[in-house]
């Protein structure tokens, strides 16, 4: 079986749903741990204005920190131009461009049209190509909501695909899927992931970012491995997303994931009981933030030794 | 696409494996609503003697009960002979004996070995023969531990296969594999089922019991699902199975599996809503027993009205 890359989204995706603001030096702790027990991929922050996300206003440090670790890929979160800026400045590996296929929820979130934010990637993109060849961050346009939104339901399967050809022709290096809120099913992770594939090749498309909202999470990554997506996003602990108590996490856990993954066979190149001892460092770091996780619940089965059965 | 159905086990496998003991008129009730909600199969108890499961001990009178709901099957599960000799006495609809494919599991649950066991299903199978024609329950042999056993781990595809076969022998209508300890993988979800239906044909092997016990609840649905799988259990809010909390249920929840199913455009017959205010009844009659559920606490997906999507 083929190896799939697991893109840690906590330290992002995670932090940034959470009221209490993780000290930097736990987050450097916690990003070094992950990356140690093998985690080749980590969204370490956005790059936005510290009022909006003050929890993320670290993000430069953590890049330069995160850039330390051998092998890891340090992947952000840019809303524009100016933070694309401040993502190459820091040294970034990865630049995603998230653009919603809804444009009410591009207008609420980003005050800004699809038009609008497609001129932005282009421009992107511009800046990327300006820099030196072996300096350049890898471009990612993410297509949020692209399963649904709580504004406006279901979004046109031919505005998502019109976005992602868009993307591509404004300069990104890949598009990816997004189920920001937590509405997508089996059915449709495929038939999406085919329809995306169809404009933009499947080069181009080779990861998702699923939540867990709705319990399908898992479901929904079992179909997206189904038709050979290769990374799959996930935060540990499950944290992040849009929070729902209990159980209800919005993220997809890590820890499950690579549970899933291992015990059928997938490469990971990560050590599952190490993972598991993340959870302590984060833990002790947001008090009073619940971690979910059913594996870390129920441990893994007798005999499980990190491979297929 | 084709028509799923959901066979709620939470009268048996949820209330057993809690300490509270719900009231007859309380089970009567959560099964009446569940059957206006469209659920078309109950296990409603458990012929066991009442000092070893107190929780199931009025599982005659649910039974007589629940064949008065139109168009519902009624199944019960029974350990031995004794326990048939009263289901059929009861009037039940099915009968399933499940097997431990673990014989240290088996020898631990029920203190009897293999051989015995298939003697004991011999027996039933005889006894139901000697029934009125319009009088039989279906006959179902449950293949318990058959993904992995807390006692023994992984436990061998040719002794499950054996038993699958020696099943069918002893006159079981059908064989169900059941994920008693929550450690099935999609991967051999697939495998296993392939691999019993080579044995004992395709007909023979039309539904699945899976637990959520690591959080691939769904995705192991999925799986089993894409293999042809017809009936799934579930039990409402996640009731039972091995308790971890939070969040980590036993039992597939089975609100969220019919969201699953219905997102996906399968036909179950159930209307979501309804189901959904079962709950209330069920968190009243057991106000000590958290209830789980993703779909329950998120809510559908906006403009979901029970269809594809």
């Amino acid at each position: 079986m083929s190896f799939i890359e697991i893109s840690e989204v906590g330290p992002r995706d995670g932090l940034q749903s959470i009221e209490p603001i993780m000290p930097t030096a736990a987050k450097k702790a916690w990003i070094a741990a992950e990356a140690a027990a093998g985690i080749r991929e980590i969204e370490v922050g956005s790059f936005v204005p510290a009022k909006l996300l003050p929890q993320l206003a670290d993000t430069a440090e953590l890049v330069a920190y995160a850039r330390t670790l051998p092998g890891l890929t340090v992947a952000v979160l840019v809303p524009n131009l100016k933070g694309a800026e401040a993502a190459i400045a820091a040294g970034a590996h990865k630049i995603t461009i998230p653009i919603s296929i809804s444009e009410t929820h591009s207008l609420a979130n980003v005050r800004r049209t699809h038009v609008q934010m497609i001129e932005e990637t282009r421009r992107i993109a511009e800046l990327i190509a300006a820099q030196p060849e072996d300096q350049r961050p890898k471009f990612e346009g993410g297509l949020s909501t692209a399963f649904g939104c709580t504004l406006e339901g279901m979004v046109p399967e031919a505005v998502l695909l019109g976005l992602a050809e868009q993307l591509m022709e404004a300069g990104c290096d890949e598009v990816g899927l997004s189920d920001t809120t937590g509405y997508a099913n089996p059915a449709q992770v495929k038939r999406l992931i085919r329809a995306v594939r169809g404009v933009v090749g499947e080069e181009a498309c080779s990861g998702v970012h699923l939540h867990n909202t709705r319990g399908l999470g898992l479901a929904n990554a079992l179909a997206a491995l189904e038709e050979g997506i290769t990374t799959l996003d996930s935060s540990l602990g499950g944290i992040g997303g849009c929070p729902f108590a209990p159980g209800a996490s919005g993220n997809i856990v890590t820890e499950d994931l690579v549970f899933m993954l291992q015990s059928m066979g997938f490469e990971t190149g990560i050590d599952l009981d190490r993972l598991l001892q993340v959870r302590e460092l984060v833990q002790a770091a947001l008090p009073d933030t619940e971690l979910y996780g059913f594996t870390a619940e129920a441990g893994v089965p007798k005999g499980f030794a990190g491979g297929a059965y």
